[in-house]
């Protein structure tokens, strides 16, 4: 009942595929093709389509399921759960880089409509060129494309106001795993005609077909907008002024992203040249970003913010930015621990979300356990507004990763177990991929998995589509080999 | 391949169920259970279903599972499109109405925790009882039922800010199709674990199981609301006010309402009780409304709009509601455009959306397409900011419907034609019940089509769930009768 896609040697894939696609560009991938960024997968070889449109996305999905040939859809490949890797090296890794046009821009109607290739930073280009924000945007948006960043349903920093890929997306072109084109680029906010498709392709990680075009949303840009770094006394605190936040400004909070205190000290010790805005790292900060209309100054505001939490005790300290320089700085600072992170490199990362009042519980009860497992440093931050908190875990300063090897399973077992226990997410914004697969099968919900199994049952039978990644790869049953396919 | 479940006899079925669910009341339906508001569809008679809680609906499901027994989830029975009322008689009406409870409210968190029978108005209360807003809004929210509104995807007036009835939910607890119960109540704004199987229920009408309870999420209340009733003199210059608010205002635009001048005409004729706020009814209005915070005054706001959108000639008149109570009358107004035109009798009701930037061309072109057809009034209002317009033709003054019969289903198809034409689409809000099964399947991508019947089968293999709504019924080969079931 259970097995992989039989490997296949490189050789014989191309020859078989170049045979039944002679008009498309099939050749060896390049290393980039074949690891993640943080280099837990790698894949030894591979071999690479190009398509050049639609109509040849389709037929190379329709070979693959003739040959029985897994398909592995690659975007900007900056996935961090291995969702873009095949190890075996059997798979067709596909991309759609060339497929980067952005189709049209309506901005009377906010509407853009691009081909899945295209770069998040391009679409934002886009729609900055026509007057109007796409407001989704993450630390990778200079290479991620559009058509990973809907499969993977990405969140990002302004999911508080703008929510994530998902809620950005009116409409889909895809190819399904049969090899045929779905025409659903509607540029409609209604639209009840049917089961919602579009969600289910969002977000199943390439698995359910292969997403060529989105048309999305775009939203009038803010006319005016501020940033504050304000330093409050614990999380519990940063959660209060949130709820003061919301109270005073309502839906011009664009952003409300937590800093632990090792954020800071990392860029110290790795990146120094980033700036920070207090001499000594406090142990909390508060990055609130607001975007507000003409009539309102976001100075003000902030300020006002910022008196009123001052003596409800929710904030001790606070810089207000006084220029878009300054504003650019605190992002800056933000967007770069990510990569402080890599270079000091993590033991265990966590991409977890939980009920919004429940976070000051789980940073206190996953503090307390780890730190009862050995000298470790842990590193948390994100996007607090959205309950998603980036819980990453490093060696004690001085000591390396690879001392710490042992250990990794526990940690994120501990990690994931309260996650589990506060009724949240062990997958908040990254997905499943190939990294947590098991997770899944732990903490998921049988009845929902058993849905979702068949469901990729009733539409991938041949199981082409990204085999292994979300769910474990399997052959169905009752599918009758087809011609040329091994079954 | 094709074929209904068999019709039964009530007593038959009666007695079944009733061996087998001892504990469950069971009960010959009321006729409210039987008629959708129209009058379009009815049923004979039918037997009723009231579970106490999650566990008896999963005990319900898995019983007409067993017995090839059709279950119709009835919500609070104001759906448009017949997909709560079963012709034949055949299937168990299964309404959740006992299961009304609010099971938890965390303001701090902006999320309620609904069961499916609780109307919209009880929701909306509870919400307001903890200083939040739970944001949808509809005609019919006093009856409507959290359960029916999600499983219609239910729109309304506030969806230009706020979204649709699945924008407002962050999970679900559903019984499958197999009488297993999905446990999805999830509180979170970002969970990237697997399929979107909320969506994947959510609109799709009870077709692929029954939703028990919901986690919503709610929002701060505006501090202050403010609202107009503007005279524009055509559609597309009320698209036109539409941008340039946006601008001016950005997220505080909370509705933004096309009402064309057969509303207040219609109101004029069969509910004179309801104040109108010009003495001849305009040709077109726009009702807007704004919701801002503390620090912004409304009625500056719209007065700044009213004085921009004079000058670009945009505007010809207006009413700036000077009160509470003004404001409440614009709604009053808007609200019962759908009751006089029940008391009218509409010859063809279209529930249409289309890319914002095609609406004035749609309105054009249909009026004009009808007028070729004969003596009708239109009336066409509806939630210009999605694009979504009710556009229902009338019969001339002093005439009625019936004299109109033989003409129904030329002017549904010209409009629905249209509408197709322009890229749009023919069910945005309703649903596609039965009434609309097949536009579906003119109208719809045969690609998206084959997707869903393949779902349908995957979670419905028996082809309990309302069967014969949204899809053709069918009872699948290859399903192994079950004991006690005609298979």
């Amino acid at each position: 009942m259970s097995q992989a896609p039989a490997p296949r040697p490189t050789a014989d894939l191309t020859e078989m595929l170049a045979t039944r696609l002679p008009r498309i560009t099939l050749r060896p991938a390049e290393p980039r093709y074949l690891e993640e960024p943080r280099g837990r997968y790698s894949a030894p070889s591979g071999m690479l389509a190009l398509p050049r449109d639609t109509a040849e996305v389709a037929q190379i999905v329709a070979a693959c399921g003739e040959l029985g040939i897994g398909i592995l859809p690659y975007g900007g490949g900056t996935g961090l759960v291995g969702g873009q890797v095949d190890q075996g090296g059997a798979m067709l890794i596909l991309s759609l880089e060339r497929m980067r046009a952005i189709r049209a821009i309506h901005p009377d109607e906010n509407v853009l409509v691009a081909e899945a290739g295209a770069t998040l930073a391009a679409v934002q280009a886009a729609a900055e060129g026509a007057g109007r924000l796409f407001p989704l945007s993450l630390a990778s948006e200079g290479t991620a494309q559009i058509g990973g960043l809907l499969a993977t349903n990405a969140g990002g920093v302004n999911v508080l106001r703008y929510g994530n890929a998902r809620d950005l997306c009116l409409g889909l072109e895809a190819v399904l795993p049969d090899g045929r084109i779905w025409h659903g680029l509607r540029r409609l906010r209604k639209d009840n005609t049917g089961y919602d498709l579009r969600n289910l392709l969002i977000g199943s990680e390439g698995t359910l077909g292969i997403i060529t075009a989105a048309s999305l949303r775009l939203f009038p840009r803010p006319a005016r907008r501020g940033a504050a770094m304000l330093v409050v006394p614990d999380p519990a605190a940063a959660l209060a002024l949130l709820t003061l936040a919301g109270g005073q400004i309502g839906a011009g909070i664009e952003a409300f992203e937590l800093i632990g205190g090792a954020g800071p000290d990392f860029l110290r010790e790795v990146m120094p040249e980033v700036r920070q805005p207090f001499a000594t790292a406090p142990d909390w900060m508060v990055l609130i970003e607001l975007g507000l209309g003409p009539a309102q100054d976001p100075a003000e505001a902030l300020e006002q913010l910022f008196v009123a939490a001052h003596e409800a005790g929710l904030v001790e300290d606070g810089v207000i930015a006084q220029s878009e320089a300054q504003r650019a700085e605190f992002w800056t600072l933000r967007e770069s621990i990510p990569e402080a992170n890599r270079k000091i490199g993590a033991v265990s990362s966590h991409d977890i979300a939980v009920p919004l009042s429940s976070v000051p519980e789980f940073i206190a009860r996953a503090d307390a356990a780890l730190a009862g497992m050995g000298d470790m440093r842990i590193n948390c931050f994100g996007h607090l507004g959205d309950g998603n908190l980036h819980y990453n875990v490093f060696p004690a300063k001085g000591r390396s990763r690879h001392d710490y090897e042992a250990l990794r399973p526990a940690i994120k077992e501990v990690v994931h177990d309260l996650v589990h226990a506060l009724d949240g997410s062990v997958s908040a914004e990254h997905g499943i991929g190939r990294l947590k697969v098991a997770d899944l099968e732990r903490y998921g919900d049988p009845v929902k998995l058993d849905a979702m199994r068949a469901i990729k049952a009733a539409l991938d039978p041949a199981g082409i589509m990204n085999p292994g990644a979300v769910l474990r790869a399997e052959l169905r049953t009752g599918v009758t080999p087809r011609p040329g396919g091994t079954g």
